[in-house]
């Protein structure tokens, strides 16, 4: 990975935080990322937690605002988080809408012009950043865990149900649970895939739990949600993620927090349970 | 205060972050300031730790970003972050540089115009703010605690120098420890308070253990500062101020960190043993 460059290196709780930038092959376009490496990293690979984040996010706000690096400093859990889209392109429309183009991957591959071009997030988030990762840090390739926030917790379970093997545990914060019924969803497919809400359902993780069933190792999914999230009604949809799992067999530990919003305050009152739920399947 | 305005408020790990605005009396101009009330709070009134951030900060910075709210919460802490110099002006030159007019209020009362008519940040924290705080939310008069990180760290040392039985902690993350000596002191000195240079000492923290001695109660200053700190030759002179507390019989803990920087990284890792530091003091 020779063109992997890095931007900036900040001590934290006895690791580091750094930041980096290459030119992704599956984007054929820019792409960054964050990774929190653990004390425990200095003496050799250890586990590895991927955080993908929401609509407008950078590879920064996880590691800015959540509070993670604490306790995975504790746990020995290297922590990396993707930038939500590719950058520096300049595509038609890209950077119109918050909610479409650069911020807005939503963790699939496009299959429409423009952007199938370069809107490749989801290979680049399961193979190329992977094995970046894992070439070029001290992390376990026997050892990912995934989850993610809002967009991101969306993109955690799908990559999670698609990939049991080479994700062991998925949780998330307020994901956009049933994307094909929310507005997100459906500007961001109908941009990304075309008009065939069929092919839509194979990136909506109610859908996947549906058709594809529970997930073959047994493992829990773990969610959040915070009563007073301002987009719960119109683009979360939990209540549909519950009957899925429900109907599937799916084991499910959903948890209401009565007023909590839909922002890092949230996350990072309920982040140290996520780190503990995830290290407990990668440390096993 | 019948000028307070709630901005917003975001529910944190079981008590609330709250954004404020109001027209300040002490500064003739918008102030804003953030609070985090911890559950306790909601039993009666709590100690309050006051936090004053860095040039070019805001009230959000340290609860967006030093992850404190975790352990005052279990400390029943209530935390308070003014912003860094009045808003909505357009004094000549207030915006131009990122180290004088706005962001960079010093905590100091400015004597020379433009700046003296609306930069007394140090009658607004230490007086307008406190009673504010004291009259709207269950803070206790009687337990405060004050710190700050760079120049907030220069304010956090003043101001309890000064008002000793105002505030009963102080603690600082990388401090501008010898203002009179450093480039940034300088520059805001010469402008807000004018050439005389012996006036300016006054707003000095080694300056001040000097000429006043040690804290009558005996107390400690506890000051973080890093190794790989990009400001710590220039600016910041921690050398000075150990000198200071030497010769003056000052308890200093001072405690260097290898490698460490001077943003959020480095304050987020050890800003739990401050709230320790100050807890100790204002819970007695």
């Amino acid at each position: 990975m020779s063109n992997l460059e890095t931007l900036s290196e900040h001590r934290s709780f006895g690791g580091a935080v750094t930041f980096h930038e290459h030119r992704s092959e599956a984007c054929d376009a820019t792409m960054r990322f964050s990774v929190y490496a653990p004390p425990q990293a200095a003496e050799g690979p250890v586990p590895v937690l991927y955080y993908l984040a929401g609509l407008t996010s950078t590879e920064a706000n996880f590691m800015e605002k959540a509070g993670a690096q604490r306790l995975a400093s504790e746990l020995g859990l290297m922590l990396v988080a993707p930038d939500t889209s590719p950058r520096g392109l300049d595509l038609p429309g890209e950077h119109d809408d918050y909610d479409l183009g650069s911020g807005a991957g939503f963790y699939i591959d496009a299959t429409v012009e423009p952007w199938s071009r370069h809107y490749k997030t989801y290979s680049y988030v399961t193979g190329e950043l992977p094995g970046i990762v894992e070439s070029s840090f001290p992390a376990r390739a026997d050892a990912r865990g995934i989850f993610g926030h809002s967009m991101g917790g969306h993109g955690a379970l799908t990559i999670a149900l698609k990939n049991p093997e080479r994700y062991r545990s998925v949780s998330a914060f307020a994901p956009i649970s049933a994307p094909t019924r929310a507005p997100w969803g459906k500007k961001i497919f109908s941009n990304y895939l075309g008009p065939d809400e069929e092919s839509w359902r194979e990136h909506d993780a109610s859908e996947l739990i549906k058709s594809r069933g529970a997930f073959p190792d047994g493992r829990t999914i773990l969610v959040d949600q915070g009563t007073g999230d301002q987009f719960l009604e119109e683009q979360l949809y939990p209540g549909v993620l519950e009957e899925a799992c429900a109907e599937s067999g799916q084991p499910l530990e959903i948890r209401r927090h009565e007023g909590y919003d839909h922002g890092y305050y949230f996350i990072s009152t309920f982040v140290d349970d996520h780190l503990r739920h995830h290290a407990a399947a990668l440390n096993a």
